[in-house]
């Protein structure tokens, strides 16, 4: 796997969203020569211009550092923003010969407001206390299909992005089924930093997850482990419904989310968390009281 | 309550997406007096125009038969699409002191793809035989707000609509929890045919909504009976996220779905289902397996 892949980032600089290539020293801002082609980063991956963009940011040097912006979710307003439910084994009881793994993914579908950008605060909400987080890997589509075979999957997926995908976990739990409430609390979740243009298969096919809390390590695990692979995912979500360029999908959480301890352990204001990926990056967020 | 509301419809005609009023003997097209301002009729909703465009087309002659154009899902693309699970009593099972009524309602997000129009086919695909119907009150968010008072609901609705909320039955039971890949095929449900302006509360406080199959009735209800009724969806919503203008909330559908009956009756290839509701419209849509 190449050891530093480009990175592309949406951010607010001034009032104004734009996109640019993230640096060690700061950021290469693009919007200014492909701007008046693609407003937005979404419009890039949507246009197939992913590469292009990466290319224009050769050898420049930063316009802005990165503390100096604000950054933004890569995709601002994808079609589709489709969540996979737990898609990891539990380590304390593996599963024997399959007999225990669910036949089919969960899936939820969460609002792209119910996101915020890399180093923004999560927003836990007066109405709960339980906020809580999960690491996620996140695949972005390039091309669009329907009925993709697994074979060809990797085909249409143009970047990759991390999630915390921060749940309010008592409203999870008011409706009998479906999630949806309890998923979808603005800004409670959060996906970034940016963008990592997908190149080659081993990008995906066993990178290490984390999720830090404080420093802390609470979820690990290799995506080779998942119970749903990405391949299987982009098939099956494809079977039902007709995948377009800049989809989003969210690919599962191991185990080790706050609610699995004993007391469970929600989210306090203050708290960093930190989801971090192989090759992808580390997404990193505060929690925040709701401003009254 | 008004005995003749207009009626706003989002159509297909020569390959163009258009707007118009739509009248006994036909359609007044608007687009090309507000097309420059709103592309579409979202847009008009968005800008709170919907008064302003009905009262353009009055005393005009219809430019177009209503036969001779395709009618388009009202909200093309809108920021969330909501629905609200089964949410009338069963008849033969009447909730005591609300002893078995739902806390809280259950909801799950659809994909604006998962919907054609009026007089369009229902596509059954060849993944599955189990297509079924739902038929519902839908509501259209004209003024945006978060926490929005039951008190002052009402005044966020901008119009209202029907749908055919139709479902692929074996695919809601794939995961345990979330129904989301059986509710999210390709035109397997329905909405329009148009968008009628929301004057009073009479409108929705208690009016009659059925669905036929083949002309026999199967669901039949009054919106009075709702367990959640329109102001609660509002409140509940709006609690974990922010509605905009131009949202979509699906309100749920009485009892009598295809599943309801013991065998089963799944919906079949040449089925008429119509949707009604008093003051809105008749949403009828045929059944068509997906071309091969």
């Amino acid at each position: 796997m190449s050891p530093t892949l480009p990175r592309i980032a949406a951010f607010r600089k001034s009032g104004t969203d734009r996109y640019g290539v993230v640096l060690e020293g700061g950021i290469v801002d693009l919007s200014a020569e492909f701007g008046a082609r693609f407003a937005t980063l979404q419009q890039v991956v949507e246009a197939g211009a992913l590469e292009e963009v990466i290319a224009a940011a050769e050898g420049r040097a930063p316009d802005w550092r990165s503390d100096e912006v604000d950054f933004l979710i890569p995709i601002a307003a994808p079609e589709k923003l489709i969540c996979i439910g737990v898609n990891f084994p539990d380590r304390n009881a593996e599963y024997k010969d399959g007999q225990a793994a669910p036949p089919y993914p969960s899936m939820f579908i969460r609002f792209a407001r119910s996101f915020t950008g890399h180093d923004q605060p999560l927003i836990r909400p007066p109405e709960s206390p339980q906020l809580d987080y999960e690491g996620e890997v996140v695949i972005v589509i390039g091309k669009g299909g329907r009925r993709i075979a697994q074979a060809d999957a990797y085909d249409h997926i143009a970047a990759l992005s991390l999630c915390n995908e921060g749940t309010i976990r008592d409203w999870v739990r008011h409706a009998k089924f479906n999630v949806t409430q309890g998923k979808n609390w603005d800004c409670s979740g959060a996906m970034g930093p940016w963008l990592v243009p997908f190149r080659e298969a081993a990008q995906l096919d066993d990178i290490e997850l984390s999720t830090r809390v404080n420093g802390e390590l609470r979820q690990h695990d290799r995506t080779g482990r998942m119970i749903f692979d990405f391949r299987y995912i982009v098939n099956y979500v494809s079977t039902f419904t007709t995948l377009v360029p800049g989809d989003v999908i969210v690919c599962g959480t191991p185990t080790g989310a706050g609610a699995r301890f004993d007391p469970p352990i929600w989210l306090r204001p203050g708290d960093v968390i930190e989801v971090e990926a192989e090759g992808i990056g580390c997404l990193r967020n505060t929690v925040a009281d709701e401003p009254c």
